[in-house]
């Protein structure tokens, strides 16, 4: 793309109606053209920052975030989306205001949005329960709008559920339709989304499901790897499965981390926790029972540890096509010998993809402010050409 | 009110000079025409956020608030106001700073105040305390602006504190009028401010003190409620029977909730602790007598049990004129069998208000928005018509 | 001056070339130009805030603070010169994202910076680690610009480490300038910077180092006093040494208070742990060892009681020139018989400086917003010129 103007056509040939006034939970509830408008508005704006031209479209406006997790990189992410289209972020402490479940949830949702254009959420702690508070909120305020006590409805924007982690998700995609010089390339390519060992415990399902719950729709042959016992939720296999046959692409499973590398063109090797303990562990949580927690902790890590050559190494690098498949990885990556004894990926390996990696996860600001976008404006091509028009500088000068 | 004009039309017939540069205690300290003035500009600023016309002022400047107790609504509500008129607002966090009474309030209010154009403040814990605190900071900063030290003189906002919560009862008092199709209407209408149960502790009595201050004003026949040994500062009581007598209405006390609630236009069922209570309280954590604490806590839960009778259930609504009375709270309520046992108002009671009880919250934010422009524009009339000639619109378009 | 083109014109004079696109750590790592540069863009910003003119330079676009102490001044001080420029402050709060040291701290840096223009880091606890670590930060961002990661160079401004703390120590010094009449006035000038009685343990060496780093550039005659064993860095005393060989001024030191007090035109009496001490308690800090720290703790306590004749007393002041030396603390001060029973200084002492001392603080907003637009603009007199021509207010009216 050389011009704003190409962006904006690629939008004309979209129908992304009705992602205006509505939300972002799951990337599979969204059509194929919508999943590829949040894209090109993504690349729009990142050309209009490159290009000096200020994306400020709220004179006024607040982004709440609710973090309920520690978060660094999507704190950031938000913070900076919310930021490059002029929205303040508050954050919702709940430390510091006890929001709670049930009735309150409602009422809290409301009294923090007189003022609020989005909502960004991370709760991908308990299965069963981050998305459907995600879709607690957003019915509280769509009701409080409905009601006239909103002014605006906030738009929510799913930072992380127990489901499904679509920024990261689709800034991984966008990341490998840059690489691979366009989503017309992707037909054909392997993705091996393979578990990989890891010292720590607990990790969220969200990535490896939205991995291929996302990349089955570009005709890629999507292999889902990890040893036996740690299954993702079978409701979104089937969407994989889905996805694949309408693409034209495929959805494997293996409990063979080398078949999986074998000849693959791009490869996301990362941990998780096995679908059936984090339901457990859900149960304990909910039970208050402590002691399960603990042993259940110790049942896992000991699983784990059986499982310690599941590792992106040297070697299995070099089963890939050409021993040059893209690396993909969430961040922070548990890297053998340098954030723990044994991990995810060989330290050389991480080094040498190091700077695609951190690119990987530059696109995620601007695909949480196209996100944002997409459901504030009905004509984004308008708006963005009016941005262009206005002129105005993101740096002054 | 269809046009801004109406707007600066009513403005123009009031006098309310001595709010420029000044600061936002207590509604007692001010004038009915400034009281006016507040819901005027906060109407107005309304007005203009839902016809899409930015009200931010502010090219840059800090909005600093202090939170000496736990707030989702207040302090949503004073970033709100602040994000709509230009300001970022910064959190003192005395966890991370450190400011303490005497010398080192003067000098801190001086070193956060380099470039903020208000402070808003809540300080509602202790009596005796929280509203000389504030004083402390105004005088601080007054003397800082008039050495030359700040280039601006921040103003001070009562988010709450130990005698009144001016947000809240102006915001309370607004959605009133627009309830009640507007001020010349409450003449002779019936307003009960009642004690209710909660098995909570502590709660503030800046609410019913805040109200009986404020709603005496307006003609209404204003009525007090508790049982015996809940009695609110003296002070303000007498401030209520001076306002009634001026407004031609009526201030009075009873220990029947009922009574209270015989055909009120409005009701206002809230616990809080007894004054004498809080006193007392305020002296032990002086005296850093935590069994004092501990023992007066399960006195005053011991006392409050003996009244769990005093609730807004569905049989003393229908007391209320025609059993439907208009249901006022600061929120959040206890709701009995909703966020505790036995509490403040039947859940059928409260669902049937839900609506009117979150916008009367959605005028908070624009009741401090307006106090700020107030304090800070000498001629607010010419500076909205300048604002609707700029138009610059909130939302791009 | 009267107008900014007398600012303009008094940069057109000067090189400081190399600060665009670079970072502030150390004073002595700037030239004299660059230095006066620094104070001629904090003066020049000043003037337009005060005159009502926009400096808003910045769009949208993130400043991002790390504190790794607690702090009010810095804090607001930072957060003050972001917004004057249109930089949103994030805060890096490392107990929600845990930031660590090798590996982690490049990535870290890059995924905090996609849309950070400035990062300002404060950590000054242990010795050898501070300076060390903002170079770290500096190195990954730059990196990550090379290499197209991030579309900014985010600018490093040193909030205060290990060896210099030179927002202060500038903001100090442009304190004297002003007080003086000018930088032409401080030849032969003498400035004391003393060691000081406090019953607190461990301050930071940051400021006695920065101010005799910096202060030895004016041609004043420096002294710096404390009683034995509370030496600095004596890199430092190197620096300072060379800067009044350089300047025709004086540096020298005794351990005797009043003779640095004699005759002083300025006096910085301040406590500050001895160099040994930090080094001893950094490397227990690293081995972990509780009941060594403890000890430390004991012992430099003791140490510091030995020495409570060293206070800024009135009769201390009686020495100085007149009686009237200019009295400067980087603040809080420890004052006896308010915030402690013996401390720095007397109150009498502090009360009668006390609103010089707060204007001295109040340069220190403008001092971190000149940093960051030197960085930020190869022409700043160009883009100083444009903002008064665009005219906008940072009050509407």
């Amino acid at each position: 793309m050389k011009t704003l103007q190409d962006y904006i056509d690629k939008l004309n040939a979209l129908n992304f109606k009705e992602m205006y006034e509505n939300d972002f939970f799951l990337t599979w509830e969204k059509t194929d053209d919508e999943i590829e408008a949040v894209f090109t508005v993504a690349d729009a704006l990142r050309y209009m920052r490159e290009n000096n031209i200020s994306t400020k479209v709220f004179e006024s406006g607040l982004g709440i975030s609710l973090f309920r997790d520690n978060s660094t990189r999507t704190r950031f992410s938000f913070a900076s989306a919310c930021n490059l289209l002029g929205l303040e972020v508050q954050d919702l402490d709940e430390g510091k205001s006890q929001i709670a479940h049930g009735e309150t949830v409602r009422e809290t949702a409301n009294m923090i949005s007189f003022m609020a254009d989005v909502i960004g959420i991370r709760d991908d702690m308990y299965i069963g329960k981050g998305n459907k508070y995600m879709h607690d909120v957003v019915d509280a305020v769509k009701e409080g709008h409905d009601e006239g006590i909103l002014e605006q409805r906030p738009t929510l924007v799913n930072l992380q559920c127990d489901i499904d982690h679509p920024t990261q998700c689709m800034a991984d995609m966008l990341h490998i339709i840059h690489a691979f010089g366009g989503v017309e390339n992707l037909k054909g390519k392997k993705l091996a989304m393979t578990w990989a060992y890891s010292p720590s415990y607990g990790k969220p399902l969200s990535v490896p499901q939205g991995v291929i719950g996302l990349m089955t729709r570009f005709g890629m042959d999507v292999v889902l790897a990890h040893p036996e016992g740690y299954e993702v939720m079978p409701e979104v296999e089937e969407v994989a499965k889905a996805n694949a046959a309408k693409a034209g692409g495929s959805f494997t499973k293996t409990n063979d981390m080398a078949e999986a590398f074998k000849d693959a063109d791009i490869v996301y090797p990362k941990s998780w926790a096995p679908f059936a303990a984090m339901e457990k562990r859900t149960k304990l949580y909910a039970e208050g029972d402590q002691a399960g927690i603990d042993a259940l902790e110790q049942e896992l890590l000991a699983q784990n540890a059986e499982h310690k050559d599941w590792a992106c190494t040297e070697d299995m690098m070099k089963l890939t096509r050409d021993g040059k498949a893209l690396y993909l990885h969430c961040l922070p990556a548990d890297i053998s010998g340098v954030s723990c004894e044994t991990g995810e990926v060989d330290a050389s390996v991480f080094d040498r993809y190091r700077t695609p990696l951190y690119k990987e996860a530059s696109f995620k600001p601007y695909i949480i402010a196209a996100m944002i976008f997409l459901s504030k404006f009905e004509n984004p091509q308008e708006i963005l050409k009016k941005l262009e028009e206005r002129g105005t500088k993101r740096v002054f000068g």
